[in-house]
C-alpha cells in the first residue's frame, strides 16, 4: 500500500486528521453517550451521524449527484421504500447469496468474518516475521520464503475464496481467533440483511434493502411508459441501503446504514449498448488498471483514452465507457485529487452474481484503494428474473423499421379425421405433431410428399405402441410465411452505482493539508460547489458599530440562497479564519472601521489567505461568480484591489 | 366533512384525480408487479414509491424546505441513522407507549385496528339509519335521536380513547368485524415499530426509528459546541421514519415508511421561550382553531394576529408563534390554498406523552383535515431522560451575569472524633446527618446553641434506638454562603416535525383543476418554485429542421441548472401541452417555422396558456427571472409580445 500524503504533499496523519472530523463534527459514532453508558449493551458499531458541516456536504455533494447524472440526462429520478418483502430478494438472489462467510469462537462467543480472520492473522504473521529478521528477537516468528511468498499470494486473492475455501486455509494454517487463540467453527454463510416483519400479523417477512436497484427494476414498465417508450433510458434512485456487516470497521467506509445513488441505464441488447453522447468524452483520459494486468500481478495503472478503450474492447461497450467519463468528471469536480483514482476491472470471480462485466472507481485513502463507485453491466438477469416470477413482461416492443418476414414449416392435422381414426389418442398424437422440430418437419414433409404417410413418435398409445402413422388426407406440413411488425426483447442494464458515504470520507481526506507554516492549522480544501458553508462572515471585533453590517450582509446572503455563517466571537480574527479553514469554507467577509467609513468589505480566499477590498455589491457579485463558477479565484484577485493590512490574518 | 373543491371551485371527483396521478406516474403501490402475482402473500400495503414527477417534486419541497429553515434560520442539519438500538427507545418511551390498540377477529384471523374499527361501524349505523329514515327501509336499521348523539359524540372524541375504554365501547354497542360479523378480542396495545436484530449474534435489538428527534437530542452536546455554547439554537434532520401502521389506508396518507423533516429549537427555559426574530412576524393573521372552541363542540376557525395570540397566552410563547408563522409561510410558497389550512390546538388528551403544548397545521383534503404539520412543546422531556439513562449531561452550562450568592445551613461533623465514639454506627449517623433538610438544620443550630446537645433520627443502630445524640463538640450546624458563578440547566425544546408525503399530496389535491371547456384536461398548478418540470420543450411537428433548435435549447436550460423535458412525440402540439398541464410544468418553449427564419421562440404559461414571442435571450432572461422569482407571469407577459397564433394551442 502506497504510505498517504496529503493534498501538498505531506505525510498524511490519520489521527490529526480524525481528531479533525471529530471535533468539528464532521461525522460521530451514533448513539455515542449511550455506548459509553455504564449498562449499555449490544453491537451497534458501523453506524454513524453526520453532524452539520458532513450534512451540508453531503447535501452538496447529492446535489452535485442530481444536476450532474439525473437533469443533464434527463434521468427518470425514483423514490423506492427501503422496506422490501422477502419474495422480491428471493428473487433477485440476495436471499439465498447475499452474504458473508462467518466463523464461530465458541469459547469466547464471538463471530468473525472468515476472511478478515485470515487477512489479519496472516498479515499479523507477515509483520512480525519481519520484526524477528530486523531485532533479532524469537526465531520462531521468522517464515521461511515459500511461506511468505505463500501468506502474500493468499492476502492478494482473499476477496476471491468461498467458505469451504477459507475454511481449508484457516485449517491447513491453523488460523484461530486472536483474542484468546481459540480453535474457530467452520465459516457459515451469514446473510447481510436485515430481516423484520409487517403488519399486525407477524406472518410478513420483509428485509430492508442492501441497494436501491431492486426498486428500479420493478418499476420498469412505468418508467418505459412514463418515457413514452423511447429506448435507451436510465432511471436513477437516491436513498439509503442497510447491510448488516459481521465486522464493521475502517470508519466509514464500511457501515451498517448507508447513503446510496445508483442508476439503471437499460439498453438494447442488439444495440451494441452504442451511446448517442460518448464522442463528447471519447477523448478523455482515464486511469484503467485491467484484469490482465491484475491477474499478472501489477497493479500499474494506465492512462488510456476511454475512446480507444472502447475500440479495443478493454471496455465493453460504449455506454459503460462513457459512464466511465462521466463518474471521472463528477469525481474531480466534487474534490477528489485526480492522482489518487483509478478504475480497476473486476476479476471474473470477483463480480456479484447478476454482473457481466464490472469497473470500480477506487479512491486512494489512508485505508488503501477504497471501491467508491462500481460500473456494472447487470446483463438481462434482473429483468428476466422478476419477470419470470410475477409474469409481468418487463420487456420493450417495438416497431420494427422493415418487417421481419419469418419462413417456417408448419404441420397442421385435419381436426373432423384426427378424433375419429385416433379416439383416446388423438390428444397424444397433437401434442407429439405440435412438438415437433423445423428439421424434423422438414424431413417429414419430404417423406410425405414422398409415400403419402409418415411414422412419428409419440408417448405411449392406446395399443402400448410409441408410434403413430399419419396419411397425407390427416396431415400436411408447408412452409408458411408470416410477418412480425413488432419486436420484444428484455433490455440490459448498465449500472452506476455510487457509495456517497465512502465517496465524501475519501474527498475530505484528498482535500485535506496543513499550512507549512504550522502543522496545527489544518485546511480543507474543499471545491466552493460542495463546501458545507460558502462565506464566513467576521466583524473584525466585537465593536457594537459592526453588528448592523454584518446583520445586513448575511441577509443579503440568504437571499441569495448561499450558506454562511457569522463568527462574532471573541478570539483573534485569524484564529476566527483558521477555524473556518478547518470546516473547508472557500470565502470570509470582514467587517472593520473602514467599512463604517465607506462602505468596502473584504473578501478572503481560504486556501492563499489572500484578500482582496471592495464595496459590498462588488464583493457580492464576486462571490455569486465565485460561487457559480463564472469566475476563479485569480480572476476576481486580480480584478479587484489587494487588500493587506497585517493585522488581519494572524 | 366539507365537501371537496378544486382550486377553480368545481366538485372535486377523487378517482379522476388519482388516475392522473397513476397515470402519470407521481407515485405507485411499492412492488405493484409482485402484488398481482399469482403467489405473493403477505401484507405489503403502506408503502409507496415516487415516480419521476413526484421524485421530482419532493426533491424540490425539501430543498425549500432546507432553504425557509435550515440555511434562513442557520439551524444545525443533522443525518442520523434510523437503526437504533432497543435502549434508546426504551428511554424515550417509545418501546413502552409507542403503540395503536388492536383487536383480533379469531374466525378470520384478522387483526383490526381498534379505534378505527369503532369509527367504521358507528359511520356504517349512522349511514344505514339516514337512508332507513329517506326511503323507508327496515326499520331496524332506524335509532333514536339519543343514539344518534351518542355515536356522533363518540366518533368526535374517537382519538381520545384508550384500549380499555374502546374494548368497553365495543361490549357495550355489540362492534364485531364488519368482514363476517365476528365477535372481536379485547383491544391489545400493539407496538408500531419495525424490530430487528444487528450484528451477527442475534443478541442486539434495534428499531427502524419512528421519528427523527431522538438522534438529534442524542447529540445534544456535540451541537451546543459546534456553536460555540450559544443558546437558543435548533437542529434539523430530514429522513425516513418507518410506523408498523396496522391498517394502511388513504393512500399517502397513513404510510409505513415516510420522509419527515424536523427541527429541534433548543431553547432556556427561563427565557419565556422569547424569539429574537418574533417581531418580522407578529403582525401576521394565522386561522387559528384553539382547544376551547373544540371543546365547545365547534370547529370554526378564528383568524388572528400571531402577535396577539401570543401576547394573550393563547399560544403559549413566541418561540412557539414564531414557527407557526413560518410554518404557515412555508405552505403557502410550495402550493398549500390557504382556504384550506388550519392550525389546530391539541386537546389535553392527545398530545404524545412528551409533549406539554402542541399545535397542528391541517390542510384540508378529499379525506378531511389531514395533519401535516405538528409544532409541539416537548419541554424538557427528551433531554432529561437520556441523560439520566446514560450519565451524559445534556445541559448548558453558562455563566451568570451576575454570580448567585446562596447563604445555607451546613452541618459539619468532627470526623476524628465520630469512629472512636461511635464505632460500628458512624455511617449511619453520617448519613443522617447529611440527610438533614434546611428547615431541619435551622431547628437543630438553634437547639445547638441552647443545649450544647441534639438528637436526631437515624437509621436502627447497633443497640437498637432509633436516633443518637450529638454533642457540639463533634456537631457543628452554621451558615454558609457560596457564590454560583455558572447556571447549569436543561433547555427545553419546541418541535416542528414534518410529514413530507402528506403534504406533498395535500399540494398536489389543492392545485388540481379542470379547465372549463373540458373537465378531461385536468392541470396540476403547481408554484414555480416546487414544479418538477420547469419547461417543457415542443418542436412545432417532427420537421428535422426543428431539431438543432431544440437540442441548443435543452442544453443551454441544462447549463443553467433548469430542469427541462423535450416532447417531439408526433401527437399535437395541444396535446403535448395538456400533457405537460398534469405533470405541472409551468412553461413551455415551442420552436417554430419562425425560429428557422428569425431566431424567436415562444413562451406559454400553464394556467393562462398564454402566449409570448421574443428573441432567445429574452426568452432565457424571462424563465429566469420567473423562475428565481424577480418577475411575475404578469410582469413578463406585460413587457413581451403576445403570441395568439390559433394553431398552436388547441
Amino acid at each position: 500500500m502506497p504510505s498517504p500524503v496529503t493534498l501538498t504533499g505531506e505525510a498524511f496523519s490519520r489521527a490529526q486528521f480524525e481528531s479533525l472530523l471529530k471535533r468539528r463534527f464532521f461525522f460521530t459514532e451514533s448513539f455515542e453517550i449511550y455506548r459509553t453508558a455504564p449498562n449499555f449493551k449490544g453491537d451497534n458499531r458501523g453506524l454513524y451521524d453526520y453532524g452539520p458541516p458532513g450534512c451540508g456536504l453531503l447535501a452538496n455533494i447529492v446535489n452535485e449527484w442530481r444536476r450532474h447524472f439525473v437533469i443533464e440526462e434527463n434521468m427518470l429520478e425514483v423514490d423506492c421504500t427501503a422496506i422490501t418483502p422477502e419474495a422480491v430478494l428471493k428473487t433477485s438472489g440476495h436471499v439465498d447469496r447475499f452474504a458473508d462467510w462467518m466463523c464461530k469462537d465458541p469459547v469466547k462467543g464471538e463471530h468473525l468474518r472468515a476472511d478478515h480472520l485470515v487477512e489479519t492473522v496472516l498479515e499479523t504473521r507477515l509483520a512480525n516475521s519481519r520484526l524477528a529478521v530486523g531485532d533479532g528477537k524469537s526465531k520462531l516468528d521468522r517464515l521461511d520464503v515459500a511461506t511468505v511468498q505463500r501468506y502474500e499470494d493468499i492476502l492478494a486473492k482473499i476477496d476471491n475464496y468461498d467458505g469451504p475455501e477459507l475454511g481449508k486455509l484457516i485449517r491447513e494454517l491453523d488460523i484461530r481467533n486472536p483474542n484468546g487463540n481459540g480453535v474457530v467453527e467452520e465459516p457459515v454463510a451469514f446473510n447481510l440483511m436485515f430481516k423484520s416483519t409487517i403488519g399486525p400479523s407477524s406472518a410478513s417477512p420483509v428485509y430492508f434493502r442492501p441497494e436501491t436497484a431492486q426498486g428500479q427494476f420493478l418499476n420498469f414498465r412505468k418508467l418505459l411508459d412514463y418515457c413514452q417508450g423511447s429506448m435507451p433510458f436510465a432511471s436513477a434512485c437516491i436513498g439509503k441501503s442497510y447491510r448488516n456487516e459481521i465486522s464493521p470497521r475502517s470508519g466509514l467506509l464500511r457501515v451498517r446504514e448507508f447513503l446510496m445513488a445508483e442508476i439503471e441505464h437499460f439498453v438494447d441488447p442488439e444495440s451494441n449498448k452504442s451511446h448517442e453522447r460518448f464522442g463528447e468524452v471519447a477523448e478523455m483520459e482515464l486511469p484503467l488498471l485491467d484484469r490482465k494486468t491484475q491477474l499478472s500481478g501489477k497493479t500499474a495503472i494506465t492512462p488510456m483514452r476511454i475512446g480507444k478503450a472502447v475500440e479495443t474492447k478493454l471496455v465493453d461497450n460504449e455506454t459503460l465507457g462513457y459512464f466511465l467519463a462521466r463518474v471521472y468528471l463528477f469525481l474531480l469536480k466534487i474534490g477528489v485529487d485526480a492522482k489518487k483514482l483509478r478504475f480497476r476491472q473486476h476479476l471474473d470471480n470477483e463480480m456479484a452474481h447478476y454482473a457481466c462485466d464490472c469497473w470500480d472507481a477506487e479512491l486512494l485513502t489512508s485505508y488503501g484503494w477504497i471501491e467508491c463507485v462500481g460500473c456494472a453491466d447487470r446483463s438481462a438477469y434482473d429483468l428476466t428474473v422478476h419477470s419470470r416470477e410475477t409474469g409481468a413482461p418487463l420487456t420493450v416492443k417495438e416497431a420494427r423499421a422493415t418487417p421481419l418476414e419469418i419462413t417456417e414449416w408448419t404441420a397442421t392435422l385435419e381436426k373432423k379425421l384426427v378424433g375419429p381414426r385416433f379416439k383416446k389418442d388423438a390428444k397424444i398424437i397433437e401434442q407429439a405433431v405440435g412438438q415437433l422440430g423445423q428439421d424434423d418437419l422438414a424431413r417429414l414433409a419430404a417423406e410425405l410428399a414422398k409415400n403419402a404417410v409418415i411414422t412419428i413418435s409419440t408417448d405411449k398409445l392406446a395399443n402400448g405402441a410409441n408410434s403413430a402413422e399419419l396419411s397425407s388426407d390427416i396431415c400436411s406440413i408447408k412452409q408458411v410465411t408470416r410477418v412480425e411488425n413488432t419486436r420484444e426483447y428484455t433490455p440490459n442494464v448498465i449500472e452506476p452505482s455510487f457509495g456517497i458515504g465512502r465517496i465524501l470520507y475519501s474527498v475530505l481526506e484528498h482535500v485535506y493539508w496543513c499550512r507549512p507554516q504550522d502543522a496545527a492549522r489544518e485546511v480543507l480544501s474543499l471545491p466552493i460547489l460542495v463546501a458545507p458553508t460558502k462565506v464566513l462572515l467576521v466583524p473584525l471585533s466585537n465593536h457594537a458599530g459592526f453588528k448592523p453590517a454584518v446583520k445586513s450582509l448575511a441577509a443579503r446572503l440568504r437571499a441569495l440562497g448561499i450558506a454562511n455563517i457569522v463568527d462574532s466571537s471573541s478570539v483573534s480574527i485569524g484564529k476566527r479564519y483558521a477555524r473556518n479553514d478547518e470546516l473547508g469554507t472557500p470565502l470570509g467577509i470582514t467587517v472593520d472601521f473602514d467599512t463604517l467609513k465607506d462602505g468596502t468589505i473584504t473578501l478572503r480566499e481560504r486556501d492563499s489567505t489572500v484578500q482582496v477590498r471592495a464595496s459590498e455589491d462588488d464583493i457580492m457579485d464576486a462571490t455569486r461568480n465565485l460561487l457559480s463558477g463564472m469566475e476563479t479565484w485569480k480572476q476576481v484577485s486580480e480584478r479587484l484591489p489587494a487588500f493587506t493590512r497585517q493585522s488581519v490574518d494572524e
